[in-house]
């Protein structure tokens, strides 16, 4: 019980040191010198001195809180769970905490965790927008000075930064790669076609088929939930086509691991029989049979770098929003064998 | 700027109603009807007014936040992301944010997220214990009267609340299945042999091969990371065996999606040439190649009833710690395949 009364007068006769300069610990001020610092560090865990930072904050005029907040449109997407691992290794570094939301897509639960997140002194925010955010969803935060990240999902219009992937080099460089080892009916498969992130890969897969010299088949193009249920469904559909594809570029990995198990349980080997590309590449991509070729976007990295991003809007005050993409590169695993050229494998 | 200095008293003249009545709609209470209610939110919402909440919590005394702490090890792994789903849902219905941390097994790290979650005033804590977490690790808390919940791993000695499986029940039910398929070399692969959880399920998975009448080899227990590729890296082991096993109890899903993989490197078919039982039943077992049997588990209803928990104890002020043991049930697929007497498949 006493433990709640320990002041910070207790603290600095218990150290030997000056009220002031428990004061200017507990700031976490560069002037005090590391032995004194290390001496009301222990004084404060010896009385059990807990620091109200809530209250802190109050007492300083314009203090920004060390509180940001994070939402995400589904956790369930090892790729979601990888990006919040990312922001999380920064900002606990950083010395913030994080407030975490899952919206499962839902628009109105998203409003609400912004809103409440709001209301418990966020000094930032970090989201990947459910389906059908709108840029106003954006304007409360944007005008009370609250710098927002926009993470993967990009919402036209928004003024707030952006951190996204180069979507559209990333599928246009997966169509290449079929293409030289001679596939000509390449399926795009998952993904929901309203979305920013759609539009772009899928403007990359039509490109480089014109690129590649081949017919851009509106059949072939079969949108589904980007989750492994949906490759499944995805490929289910593409393989009843009047003349089914042979490769595939899958709107994520999620979708291509559901796109390999729909092909076996149809008996064709993926990677022997039939060529699949990811993009992602979450953790299992690599350890995976076959070993999938995806488009490395390297969630973590991004995490990182999105929080990075937040971080500099937070200390530098009123910035001007940033819209960052993030450079992707193709990892050629064994997903697509060795080409169509000269009969299967 | 305006915005800023919105008063209560600009509210109750925008809404037409008295100050008290606006303090007692910011309060939740339920003495306002629905009509004021609405009108003084609709009037907050025009002024732009914003309820500080950390403000709010200091002018109450003994007013407990609606924040709590959840502290997960591995995120990265689905199961934990999933209970995490499951946390949040029921927190965002009761009206909580929630600080979220990754440890990633780092004891130190855990300790200074706690450190900092309480300095933020956190009404509560759900916690998946990062291995080597103490009982000490939690004294703190618990002499604020701060209750915390663990979740899937139990810390002995703890004297806090927990929700976790019956490890020793799943994992016996799973080798009396493959006994009755007539498996006699059944090996138990993956997880940290340190941990509580490993050795529930190892004890069930020994008890039950005595109860079949099998011999207990310690050859075929074989400890690694519980992930997919630790799962890998286990079969492996197990395969290079003078006599390998022909059935194998995974630590958990990820660890046998692993175990199919290594399998399918060695040009063994999983399902047909080789059973392999999970452990949690996350979202891809069921859509996975051969369809993973597993151990349900459900880590987002298990997520769900620990947040209740964990309200339970908030609400009821100094309670006592309760153990609680969710019941699990095997849950029978494809990756057993159909017996191997009679030969394969």
């Amino acid at each position: 019980m006493s433990r709640e009364r320990v002041t910070v007068i207790d603290i600095a006769n218990a150290a030997g040191v000056s009220k002031s300069t428990v004061s200017l610990v507990l700031q976490g001020s560069s002037l005090v010198n590391k032995t004194t610092r290390a001496k009301v560090n222990a004084a404060m865990r010896e009385l059990g001195y807990v620091y109200n930072r809530g209250a802190a904050n109050l007492r300083q005029a314009n203090a920004k809180s060390k509180i940001v907040g994070m939402v995400v449109n589904d956790l369930t997407n090892s790729f979601f769970a990888e990006l919040a691992v990312g922001i999380d290794s920064v900002m606990q570094s950083a010395g913030y905490v994080q407030f975490l939301a899952n919206t499962g897509e839902n628009i109105d639960r998203q409003r609400e965790v912004i809103a409440s997140m709001r209301e418990h002194g966020i000094s930032g925010l970090i989201i990947s927008p459910a389906r059908g955010t709108e840029a106003a969803d954006f304007a409360a935060l944007a005008n009370a000075g609250i710098p927002v990240v926009m993470a993967v999902r990009n919402v036209p219009g928004a003024r707030v930064s952006s951190l996204t992937s180069d979507n559209h080099a990333g599928a246009a460089a997966s169509v290449a790669h079929l293409a030289k080892l001679g596939h000509r009916r390449i399926a795009f498969l998952g993904g929901f076609p309203d979305t920013a992130v759609f539009t772009e890969r899928f403007m990359g897969y039509r490109d480089a088929l014109i690129d590649a010299g081949l017919d851009f088949d509106a059949d072939l193009a079969i949108g589904a939930a980007p989750s492994r249920a949906g490759g499944v469904e995805a490929i289910e559909r593409a393989m009843r086509l009047a003349v089914p594809p042979t490769a595939a570029v899958c709107f994520n990995d999620a979708v291509a691991f559901g796109v390999c198990d729909g092909l076996r349980s149809r008996k064709i080997e993926p990677g022997a029989e039939f060529a699949v590309v990811g993009f992602d590449d979450v953790i299992e991509a690599k350890t995976a049979v076959p070993a999938l070729t995806t488009v490395s976007v390297d969630p973590q990295g991004m995490g990182r770098r999105t929080a990075q991003l937040l971080l500099k809007q937070i200390n530098s005050g009123a910035a001007e929003p940033e819209a960052l993409v993030k450079s992707v590169r193709l990892v050629v695993r064994q997903s697509c064998g060795t080409g169509i050229q000269g009969g299967v494998r």
